[in-house]
């Protein structure tokens, strides 16, 4: 792992689990994950490693899912998608249940949002197709040990995520808006954090608006759709990134029947190395 | 377009043609081709753009080749899927026709090669989805504005292409062995060969292999499995890419009920710029 200055401690987190998260490695991590002691968003953890997004679909819509995520490789690059019906992830991590490895997840029905739970094992079917979104949280500690601050970081909370205006390209019955994410950076390192973050697509990459929040249709920057508000400085721009939580806005345009996500921020810790995607 | 020098004309174009040919942008390429006047390979022409290769399935096959190209992005690169039936291209050019705008094609029944032939207008069926994959000539006008002499193109030749002993992650019904471009590299330009390629991974990126082809299971340079033997001179290494003829090599292990392709060495000519596959 990247040696990083360690992260806030979320709110509500147990310090003994905290300390645990703090020491453990990736795969530590999902079974801490997996008992149930941590479900808080995963930011700062492991760094070096990539972390993931969900979306659980039944087969019926996989086909147009993967097809939207081809067209759409910003906001959906793919780290893995698994067989119909398998629980296990194979390619970006082992000993990594999909079901049970996320801090927390939520349920769609029809494009609702019916339920928040901190594992999907009572709703699991034979049918399902999981589609693993590599995740922005990834490039933060290289963006970190290049200086920059990582404001929900130094915060403790959650990265805001913000519904655009940005329409993704259609697939099938998918479409919708793009979901971004925003990290407030000193204008001196804006390029930084550009070429820093655009070495590594398979998670984003780089930055897809710098600046005026208008211009890709975000009114309030103090009130996210998803995620928490942090504080923008003197001195710094807000700087958007295609985000993994792309699909949720997906599901609640194209109302699936039914879909599984993971819920905002809190994500899967994979066994990948960063530096590995970068190929 | 990039002013780099003339290709040879390939065996069997009418001078005329060929004229047009050297002198067309890409959607003029496309009609000439599309009226059965050029049916040579297409190495060479308009240099700055990419070129494609193609793989057509029915609806019932897609899914799994989707994903077959999803975890095999090296040989498989999708410049663009179209919607189930289309025969119009509408993401990597305009004014694009898949079953007439490729100079020949190959049908695949069973994985059997059925025939081989100018135009797939009588082959078309509504079920069928495009997949349109980047090709390694598109990178051949860089490497030749850097210096780098590619030598089925001073030859008049098609570039020769092996079946590897390297396995493809399968998928689903898909699966089977990776089919390699080679080039003849001066060992003093074999690392900028590497990195102006490796800037377009859309194209196929950086080689796969560079030296002993027995290391990946090619045992006769002299005798490619598809396109034409190259003279290999004194202080030149052989240079392999991931090629886009792979899905021929999947169609013939996998046996879908029915597969069109193109020719190998047969391309699309599109509209879209190299340059804009380096984002």
């Amino acid at each position: 792992m990247i040696d990083v200055p360690e992260p806030a401690k979320p709110e509500g987190v147990a310090d003994e689990v905290w300390a645990q998260m703090l020491a453990a490695s990736p795969v530590e991590a999902r079974r801490l994950i997996r008992s149930g002691d941590f479900t808080a968003p995963t930011s700062g953890l492991c760094p070096g490693y990539a972390q993931a997004n969900l979306i659980v679909l039944p087969r019926e819509q996989a086909y147009d899912f993967l097809l939207f995520a081809q067209r759409n490789p910003k906001p959906c690059p793919l780290l893995e998608v698994t067989e119909v019906g398998a629980r296990q992830a194979t390619i970006c991590a082992t000993d990594c249940d999909i079901a049970t490895d996320f801090p927390r997840y939520r349920i769609y029905e029809h494009g609702q949002l019916v339920a928040e739970v901190d594992n999907v094992e009572d709703y699991w079917r034979d049918d399902l197709v999981s589609f693993v979104i590599g995740c922005s949280f990834s490039f933060e500690s290289e963006l970190i040990e290049a200086g920059i601050e990582i404001r929900h970081n130094t915060m403790g909370c959650n990265v805001p995520m913000y519904l655009t205006g940005v329409p993704c390209t259609p697939a099938g019955s998918m479409s919708g808006n793009m979901v971004m994410s925003m990290r407030p950076i000193p204008y001196d390192q804006v390029v930084k954090a550009v070429q820093i973050s655009g070495a590594i697509p398979k998670v984003h990459g780089a930055p897809l608006h710098i600046g005026d929040p208008a211009a890709i249709g975000v009114r309030d920057l103090a009130h996210p759709e998803f995620g928490d508000p942090v504080e923008i400085r003197e001195g710094e721009v807000p700087v958007f990134w295609a985000c993994g939580v792309t699909p949720q806005s997906i599901v609640m345009n194209s109302k699936p029947p039914f879909a599984i996500t993971h819920a905002p921020g809190c994500m899967l810790i994979t066994d990948t190395k960063n530096i590995d995607l970068k190929e």
